[in-house]
């Protein structure tokens, strides 16, 4: 039973929805993954943010660009918590995203992530459920670890091949 | 019957909305006004985006602050003209009203106004309903022609009496 | 005889301009097409301001980009909706366009859509004309279900062939 | 033994804070509220972040303003969610404590809520806790029926005594 | 006859703009100042850009706020020097008008100056008239030394009372 | 001997700049243009600006970017117009040239045009010198008629062969 | 011997000025403080600037708002550390002072710090000179130990007194 | 003995950080360059933040993009100069890692440079080093004398080949 809903309003979010997907896969979390327009069908969109609770799900990743009111209106009635994902747009560069996905009026709240930021948001999303499960919790210290190390070995290179080497070694 | 539907997310809105409905009972225009939060009460407002239509309405204003979501989902669901005025808001100053209301995706758009433009959201529901209304066109001409007169007394002022007295007057 | 104008300051706003015209065309609305600058060539927009209304024109549709004066200027003089198409901009993406265009006076609304908006600004016209004309009303409503219809399908495939292929068939 | 922890970087944001707090209490979660600089006392901070955990926390409150490091350095320490809350700035508006806070780099999510959200950052920890306690869910959903209900009553005063008296009501 | 125009679009700018007509004043600069909207009377407007140059005016400075289209259609019809300045605005602080006029078009200059900047409005227009006036250049190299010893007066008293008196007398 | 004197920072600005001399060359205006960096070479700047008078400038047109000092410090010792252009910046879009340029203090004044708006610039100084040189204003007259006919022939080809054609020949 | 300059163009920014200089009197720095516009008196200006480093002075801190070009100049000039205090504006909030003194273009830094940030001006001049100075380097020790003890206090009253007395404390 | 150390969040950063390294190079100042995450490896970070005084670094400099917390919380612990690079970012411009740079608190300077201002943080920490070695004074001053040469040249170079020649050399 999927405990993370992915929702976004246009396939054209894919690539970065897609981050948060394979991060919840490689944490083993089961997650439904759908596109839904609040705008363009809103009945399908209030089916979907009702039942999504019932269904099993403990948190909903939604992401939209522009004006951007997904992630707010599955916040408005979904009870558990919404990560909102804003798109990075071609004019505004996603300003118009994020005021619109983290702006919430009091009562309402989105767990607002950075522009494009869909692994972060699959991130977050495991963080919330390992709130309640210490297994999952120390697989995220893990992926923290992972990360400490892929650092620390970029710097050891550096250290080892000197910084002219390495800009060299990037631009290849 | 109303033709023109005026509805704001939350009653601090009231003094911009009350300035659209100022202006259309100046031009005659039935209208109801109601607070409904999009956010706080999506059943309701659904069922208010959906039956507005059948009630006779032709235009729907609809004010909104911050992450404001109530003109855009009012337009995903009323197929007739959705006006939206964007809130100033205290930190922001408005921008993120503006973009959260302006920056609609393609296919559901909504007619946006300045921001807290209350006044110039109740002449452009008129001049909508003018479109096919000669006598209200006549309305909005003489609503003009009025603005115009004002204007030239102004200037008749300023040239009669100087611009250092004109400040001197505007002070008191 | 064409109910609704599209007129554009330069002829480089045209591949936003005749989204707007396409739109029109498919909801069987005459329109007339014209490029005038109200900088260039303020008496020749003054004229096609003017007379508009008398030869039939209910709406007026006009982009313009930078410092953009021509849907203001329109609606200054046209007594009808006009709305305002804010083109994107190479330095400040657009929102140069947009303030320029949205931020109008008390009493002369433009009923303002997004940035590069074209598509968006033929379908407000359009709901602007239904509002008396139940059959294009009817064409409106059938454009959303042709929009819903498509988000569904996307949906469907998403759901048959998982979001890695999906992904994949996007990069085709 | 508390399960949110509120932290604040100076007692200027403590009005905010104390938001949060209030809505913890409403809900009866246990929480800890303290003032930490990470720039004026960084190992106390430290101290702070990497103890969370073991004390209990499953959730930590950050606030901070301007050039916010607060809260993503908390969730660079703390394995478990962060909630950050951007505060107003007297010459930036809080633009700049939001960009501080939400565009976190891939890795180390921040959930950020809007400028000067005390409360959504309340509710929002009780979202992530009611993932795993139906009975706190109950609360939630109790509390958006009393937000619901607000509204309508107020749409009521609307409909009884009309827009000019409602106004009037609220100047008193 | 007066060689500069000093027009606005609302009364409200007038503050601002009688800081231009002081500073020709000071200079013995002939000028004419009005009100006239180039939105709400724009025949009065084009009587007036059209009649300018033959009424003898060699600069207009045109003020107006938002999406301030006062200078930019001046300097569409005028053929001379239009000098813009853009007003502040409640809610974008005058942004909005800045673009509005900064940002003209290829083939139209408005020669913009700063937000509120009346008096620099002022100055630029003497400096203008100065490139073919030997006596009022000499009157404006007068006004710069002026602006110099003023400076050096007040690093004078700082010099000599420190800089805890020179707080405190100001504050007086 | 040169009349209008054209500087930039860096020439890296050249190809804006050079729209401003082409405009001069068209109306038959001697100008004189040169690099210097108010930064890097501050001596040679001073004695730049403070000769230009003296050699029989009139109009200085000064390019920057970035935190663009030079048209700002050109108006502190040039006691004639200085015309400011903003350079659009890769990172910042051109904001932080525009606001360096034109936000200038009271006392010195730089009419300010578009970013990237060297052509502009140019037609600025032409219209300076025209206020007092008649020969000159028939130049600017029948350049401004110029600009309308090629609007005009646009417009009328676009008459001829409809929006679709039209679109076509543009991509060609 | 002043180890410090301390500048600004007007004083109207005496009272962010003046933190800088307590700042560096309660470190026993020696300072010297004026008022010198680089665009009121540009000679008055190359003269300070020149003969700063004459004068033993280590490091400038200028401050100025709107087009602020006094840290910048100062830069170009003097070949020690600038430190640059972009002033508040009312208008734009101080991003056209922080644009105008951090964007400087390549060779000419200039040490920004936050806007109105007169007092972090003062300590990041005593931490350029504490690079050659131990005693002073632990006087800046010691500060930030007095800065930590400050925070602590607070941190203990809170937890002492609890959120709601120490928020009533603070409105007293 | 390493004097300077250069610090970078992400190899991303790389092709500017190099540049800083490449200018203290040319100024034969010892410096020290890792890779280090404060979010990804908080322990490595402060281990590294604390022991820089001891192992003689006299300043730091710390490139970070985004929610930039490395500068500062270097500032934080580092008790001598912190100069902070913003750097550009594909959505924001930059103005996001500027403002989590910049806008540090009082008590905690980052003395900021430009977006992507590699190369001028190189010249600051010299300038730095600099205020106690009046050698390394010596080669800013010849730096700054080269500078000048170069665009001397080009001045010269434009001067005799005019400035389409220049143009059309630029191209190539």
């Amino acid at each position: 039973m999927a405990k993370v809903g992915i929702v976004m309003g246009s396939d054209s979010d894919m690539p970065i929805m897609a981050q948060a997907a394979e991060v919840l896969e490689q944490f083993g979390i089961d997650f439904e993954m759908t596109i839904i327009s609040a705008h363009r069908e809103p009945d399908t969109f209030f089916e979907y943010a009702k039942s999504a609770e019932s269904k099993g799900m403990k948190v909903i990743i939604a992401g939209a660009g522009k004006a951007a009111h997904l992630p707010g209106m599955c916040a408005a009635i979904f009870p558990l918590p919404v990560i909102g994902i804003p798109m990075k747009t071609s004019d505004l560069g996603g300003v118009d995203s994020l005021y619109s996905i983290v702006q919430m009026p009091s009562g309402i709240p989105v767990a607002t992530v950075a522009i494009n930021g869909g692994k972060n948001a699959g991130i977050l999303a495991a963080k919330i459920l390992a709130a309640s499960d210490p297994e999952l919790l120390e697989k995220l210290k893990a992926y923290s670890e992972k990360m400490k190390t892929e650092v620390e070995s970029k710097a050891e290179k550096l250290d080892k091949i000197g910084y002219k080497e390495y800009l060299a070694s990037m631009k290849k």
